[in-house]
Order: structure tokens, then sequence, then C-alpha cells
């Protein structure tokens, strides 16, 4: 069904004076985009002109990646990247350790480098960017270039009813994976050229009419292969809400799920792990990776369809209605508010965290013999995983995103950044140490997923025997697939290793 | 630990020129009281003299309890009672039955009602008072009295930015109890004068000094034991709050948690759901009911007591940090917020019901054969339930609230009328049949506390050897047992029967 105020997609446009911007037909409406590569690194001098200092200012997830990647791609031109950071922190240190140093002027306190900087990245966490952000926009020269990698900060002023200063580009590039992704592939892309993270840019303020390309620059030395144009506006939305959903909410609350149901059916810990969890972020990630969603549908037998179609039936409809409720929190303010109160109360309350849970404990047995145990394509954990995810591409479909954002958002990020990290820590890891403000969104939505798995959808089920041995239609035929099977054209398929 | 910014307690002190008010001393800190009864009613007309209809707006849970209490009490005063409804709706039909009738002036139309009415009790559903909170504020004559029973239209007119009708007084007289409870202990009062559910009241605008004493005489007409005062704002908090932790939202997680431990200890079914929602909405309420939460210790054993204590140990802290997070919500109108954006919601997301879950198909089984299995205080059960009601308890004290108003929201609530009514019809049918503001933020909230005590508190409580065999200290000497006791005079003691 759909919503009754459902927002048109429109077409998704954008130009350049530096880069060759090409442009692509998604689901039926038209989108720019700009190709990625190694190849382009000879245009970034002319992209940047009058940046002589890019100031990364935080050395969290991103902080690292986008220092380093920035460095190597603007090796020999006239653009030096200087690291900022509180100095005496154990982040300083660190930066130390990665080659940037006081000497030769690629490291410095924060704000001196903000100053100094024509391009300032600020990648401190939504925290720190709530408590500093008028610190930092008097530290900014007029005519720079604010760069954010994540809409936050623009929800933050606009709950607080304030505004960027008039005197500043304001522009983001947000990578859609992980820091660490974002420096593996980059450093993957040495041997294979267009490797990467997808990034979205948007252009918030524009001064000279130059912000784009500035943006794209930043984009292309960060090694995205595919940059597609958004609005901080809903980059944030559709951040704060994909974290909260498929990347990291929703496979929390259906891990556990999964793995109750499997202990019920009478399998041992183990094994239920096996089923629940190692299937999701081992085999089924990587089928959706290569082949995309419908590669799921040639490596199931009869029964596996059957499984298949079962839990996605059952699921889809529960996933959407938790769903439409986390947009309409995250667009309306209150999930960023809930965000700010909370990191009020944690020197009061700490925040917990969920490694010691029964699924974990038996996920650290499992993976301490790993290797030793065969890992199949679980039909059911598939069908719940696809009916999620197919449920947050509709919701973001319904309110007129791009499809280049509804798709990196909803899929390519899952299974090229965030899963691949969870199958070599653990779901459980990512949720105690990713984002403050993505593990608060977590921690609120996991559960609201399990529950009505467990309570509602489950029970609800119909019988196996009476399901059908193919995958659903409404599955198969989605506009996704083509979606992705286009965007998989633009960059190299590539194993992302993850040590 | 004590939050930074804790707000002290003040005295809550009011008169009346018509009531008896009295003073109690709770926790050190002064309160005024009415004790209500039938020997009050003498002084119903006095307070409200010039009042001569009272249009009862509404049908669902306070509606008819309300309605029948006032007309009851009223009877041979110049007050009439009329109902007020939209005509050919199913609650005319209802109301007819109750003996209200077009015929003799006692039921009509709603708008027709209110502009006819010098006082408007207004019991429509919080969406509906949403939706047409401006036909109903034109519809009031001038100098008449609204009378809310819950501080939900505040709530949502500072959301707003809107205010009541400046020509009206503004009312609150609040039951601490469900419609079917305020009706069934009046029914009950009239052998044992006094036996009915506490209320709160609250003045939001007065035109000439009356508001006081119309409101006192509404509560005394319910058939309210102790009437106290508060404020809409503190009563619509206090209120959301108290459904979303002890009353509606951690109940549901609680047994949901417990049962699930109860079974992966080895239990059947029917045993763990005895153990985990049995024990606690049969003989651990009845015990709090009667003897308050100290009375608890003498019903255990030294096993019995060694599981409280390590359930209290170890929950009370995990209620808090839940409860710290709900109250902010609340309090930050985001809550009331989600409420109406969930309204809007349903016509596509109908909501769904949890009677069909694995706990609720046990119990289902289980009261089939009630009375043939022995039901008993189960320490872990109980120690769990009082670990979240002190953090209910607290958190409300550190928010400044009176102890009238912590103990009925809080314990006198939970006992007397949610939890027998839980025990009759089930956790999952109240949970079903609740209010929307009160399901949603069930649903919202039951699935958090079901989550931290499964996947981080329990996992980390210390084994039963190595805990001491007497309850905990700091729960014994809590002043909230001191305020039971006293707050437990002022009214009859009786079971409380639901049928």
């Amino acid at each position: 069904m759909k919503p009754k105020q459902q927002v048109k997609r429109v077409p998704n446009l954008f130009d350049s004076r530096v880069f060759p911007v090409e442009r692509i037909e998604l689901d039926g409406v038209e989108e720019s985009f700009l190709r990625g590569g190694r190849n382009l690194f000879p245009l970034l001098p002319k992209a940047l002109a009058g940046i002589s200092q890019i100031g990364v200012i935080g050395w969290g997830s991103q902080g690292p990646a986008q220092a380093q990647n920035l460095r190597e791609s603007l090796q020999g031109t006239g653009t030096r990247v200087t690291v900022g950071l509180r100095t005496g922190s154990e982040s300083f240190m660190k930066a130390k350790a990665a080659g940037f140093s006081e000497a030769d002027g690629t490291l410095g306190e924060m704000f001196s480098v903000i100053a100094a900087s024509d391009l300032v990245i600020l990648l401190i966490s939504d925290a720190a960017q709530a408590q500093l952000y008028k610190k930092v926009f008097e530290a900014l020269r007029p005519g720079a270039t604010l760069g954010l990698s994540h809409g936050f900060l623009l929800a933050y002023l606009e709950a607080v009813g304030e505004h960027f200063p008039a005197t500043v580009n304001v522009i983001a590039v947000c990578p859609k994976g992980m820091g660490p992704s974002v420096r593996r592939l980059y450093e993957q892309g040495r041997e294979v050229n267009g490797a990467g993270i997808n990034t979205s840019f948007g252009v918030e303020q524009d001064l000279d009419g130059r912000a784009t390309d500035i943006a794209l620059a930043w984009s292309v030395a960060l090694g995205a292969p595919y940059t597609f144009k958004t609005t901080l506006k809903s980059e944030v939305v559709s951040d704060l809400f994909g974290e909260r959903s498929i990347l990291l909410g929703a496979v929390h609350g259906i891990v556990e799920a999964l793995y109750q149901r499997y202990l019920d059916e009478g399998a041992k810990p183990e094994a239920a792990f096996n089923r629940a969890c190692e299937s999701l972020t081992g085999p089924i990630r990587q089928i959706i990776s290569r082949n995309g969603l419908v590669g799921l549908d040639e490596h199931l037998d009869a029964n596996g369809r059957r499984d298949f179609r079962r839990a996605y039936d059952a699921t889809y409809a529960s996933f959407k209605g938790v769903m439409a409720e986390i947009y309409d929190e995250v667009v309306s303010g209150n999930e960023v508010k809930s965000v700010v109160m909370a990191a009020k109360r944690f020197s009061e309350y700490p925040m917990t965290t969920i490694e010691g849970s029964p699924m974990w404990t038996a996920g650290a047995d499992f993976r301490r013999h790993r290797g030793q145990i065969k890992t199949d394509v679980d039909g059911f954990t598939a069908g719940t995983f696809a009916g999620a995810m197919m449920a947050q591409v509709d919701i973001l479909e319904e309110h007129g995103h791009p499809y280049s954002e509804i798709a990196n958002e909803s899929i390519i990020e899952a299974v090229d950044s965030l899963l691949p990290y969870m199958h070599a820590r653990g779901v459980a890891y990512m949720v105690d140490n990713c984002s403050t403000t993505a593990r608060l969104g977590t921690r609120k939505w996991g559960p609201r997923f399990q529950a009505i798995l467990e309570q509602v959808t489950f029970p609800a089920m119909v019988d196996r025997e009476a399901t059908p041995d193919q995958m659903p239609e409404r599955f198969l035929t989605h506009p996704v697939h083509e979606v992705l099977h286009k965007l998989s054209e633009m960059r190299p398929a590539l194993d992302i290793a993850v040590t």
C-alpha cells in the first residue's frame, strides 16, 4: 500500500566546470553522477584552485580515513592536508603516528588549523559539533568552505534555531560507509582503479558558484567510485533513518529475534548463531554485494525459497510500520533532540554494552572455531533481511529520496561496509562501537524490530507447508534490482577485505 | 546517584472555602489533601453552586465511570449530569443502556451538551481532543468550566503553540486508575465508605477563585478517598511517564524478559508464566496493595530474599537509565509529538496486537486451569518489579513531583487499578486495549525494558550463592514505605475485585 501523501521523485541533476558529469536513469527518473577513479586526480588542482590548505578536524571514524586519502590523492599539488585536533589528546598522538606532524605544518591545534584553512572538513563527533559549533564558526575565515560528512549539524542548528555563518560556503561530502571502509577500499583502489566507497554531496551555501566543484574534488580525492547529489537535509534524514533501520538497528533486532527463533525450534546455541547471524554477515551479504538481492534466488533450493518467501511475506509490512515511525521521528527533529538529551545524561547514566548478551556469548564460542563449521545461505534469515531491506527502500522512495541515495543508504552501504565489519568483529561490536548517534539509535530501535518479530510477526506466520516454493513475486519484480545492477556497473567488483 | 540538577520538592498546599482540607508531611515536605467519603456529599451543592448542568463528553474508559459516579453522587441536588456524544454512535447506545436518555435531557449531541453545560468534563480520547479542541473551545459558554482528566490537551496545545480560551475556568481532576476501577471501587464504596480511586487535581485557569472548590467537588463526587494537588503540566508528565514505565511499559517488558529467563532456566511454559506473570499480578500485587512494598519481606524465605536482592540490585540502575530517558522524552514534548504523528499513520499502518505472542499463548493455557496451580511470591520476579517501581519513584522524586503524585502514579495506581485488571484479563489484553496514547507508549518502551534486562542486566548478574539472604538495605530504608503507610491510612483496606 502506498502512503496517501507520497512524495514524487524528481530528476536529480547537477553540472560541473571541471569534472565529466554523466547521467543515468534510475527507475525512470534521471540523475546526474560523477564516475570517480584515479584518472581524475589530475583535475583536482583546477577544482581546488585557491585552496592551499585543507584542514581535517577530528580523528574518529572518518578523520583518519579522509585525512590519509586526501593527503595521498593531493600529493604534489598546491594543496596541503593538515589535521587539527585538541593538543595533547590521544588522537593527536595517533595522527602523529600516521605521519602528520607539527614540524611540517600538517598537524596542529584544532582552532588554529580551522583559522588557517581554506577548506575545513569538520569530522568531530555529532556531540562535539553540537558543543563547539559556535567556536568553529567564529574561527572560520570569510570566504572559506566548511565541509561536513553528515547533515547532523544542519539538523542540530534547525533544532536550536541557529544558522551557518553567511560568509562561508557550506558543503557536505558523505561517504556511504564507515571510515575504516573508506580507507580500506581506497587502499585497494591502488591496484583496482575505482575501488572505493560511494559518496553523496550536497551544497548548502555557495558564495561564488564553485562549491559543487570543491565538493566533487573532495569526493574524488576520497576515492569515491560514484558521487551523486543530495541536500544536507535529505542526507541527514536518510542517514539517521538508515542507521536506525537496515544498517544497524534492524540488523541488531533481526539477528536477536532469529537467534531466539532457531533456539525455540530446537537448535543448539552455536547452530542458531550460525543460521541467524553468520549466514547473514557471511554468504547472504556476499551474494547481495556481488549479484544484488535477486542473486539470492539461485542459491536457494525449493525449501530455501519457501523459507525465504514465508519470512519475506510476513516481515515486510511489520518492518515498514516500524520504519515509517523512525522516518517520522527523524524528519520531525525528535530524533536529533533525543540524541542531544541523551548526551546530557551520559555522566549519570553511562551507556552499557550488549556484548555479554546470550547470543553474543554463543557468537564468541562460534567464532573461536570458525571455518570448521559450514555456513549456508539460510532462506528464512535471507527472507527476513530482504524484507527489512525492501521496506527501507520503499519508505525512502515514498518520501522522494533520489534512488542513488536509496540504493546506497539501504543496500550498498550495508553489504559493502557495515556487514563486512560485523562479520569480522560481530554485530554487538558494531553496536557498541559505532558513533554515539548511531549507537543511541540502534539501542532505541533494535529492540522494537526484535519485539515486533517475536511478539507479532513470527507467531502470525503461515505454515511452511502452505508456502509456495518460489520467491515472492513483488520481491523479484522490484525496480531496485535494476537500479543496483546499473550502479554496480559503475565500480569494480571486489571482495571487501576486513582484517 | 543523584542527578546533578535535582529539583527540590516544595510544600504542595491548597485551601478550600467548602471542604475540610488537611495537611500531611510526606518525606519531610508538607502537602495539603482532602480526605474523601460519602459524608462529604452534603457539601457538594455549595461547591457546585451555579452549576446546573455537568456535561460529561465521551464514553471511553473514564466516561462511563465518571458519568455514573457523578449522577449517583449528585442525585437530588440542583446539578444534572448529562452525557454528550456523537449522535448515532455506538457509545450513544451504550450511554442509553446505562440510563442516560434524550427524553429527560441527560443525553445529547456532543456540541449541544458542551454549549448547554456549566462544567464540561472532556473525556474523549487524546487523539479526538487534538482533532476537535477548536470546536470544543468555540462551543464553551463564557464563564463555564472546562474539566479534563489528564493534562494531555495542555501538552498538545503547547506543542502546536495554542492556548485555552481565556473566558473559561480550566481545571483537571485525574483519577489515578482506569475508568473501570473508578466505577468498581465507587460501587464498593456504597458498603465501605471511602473506597475509591485517589485523584489529583490541578487548576490551570481560575476566573473567580472558585475553580479549586469545583475541582474538589468533582473529585469527591467521583468517590476519591484522597485528593491531592498538582498542576496540569506535572500531571501530564507524570501520567505519560508512568504509563510508559511501571504501569504498562515496564510491566510488559519485565514479564516478557522474566518469562524467557525462566524458560532458559528449564521451566516449562506454564510454570514460567506462573513465576513471571501470575506471581506478579497475583500475590505480589496483593501484598504491596495491603502492606506496601516492605510487606514482601515477610513473605520470602532466605532463598527468596536472596533472589529478591539479586534481581533488585541488578535491575534498579538499568530501569532508572531507561526511565530517565522516558522522562526527558515526555517533558521535552517529543512523546506527545510522537503520539500525534503515530495517529496520522494508523490508516496505513494499523496497530497490531501482541496477544498471539508465545508468552500469551502459554498464559492462555495457564489461565484455563487457573486455581489448580499454586502461585507463590517469586523472589526474583518481586525483586525485578520492585527495582522498576523504586526507579520510577526516584526519577519522579528527583524531578520535584509531590510525593502524593509519586506514590499514586508509581505504586497505588499499579497495585490497585492496573495490575488487578491485568490479573483478570492478562497484561497483553491491557496493552492491546488501553488508551491509544498509553498503547503507543507501551509498545515503544516495553521492548526497551525487555532488551536491557535480557541483553545487559541479567547476563551481568552475580551468582545466587554470592548473594546475601537479606533484602537490599537501600530498598528497606527507602522513604516511600513511610509515605505509602501514611497514605494507606487515608482509605479503607479492601480487596480490589475485578470481574
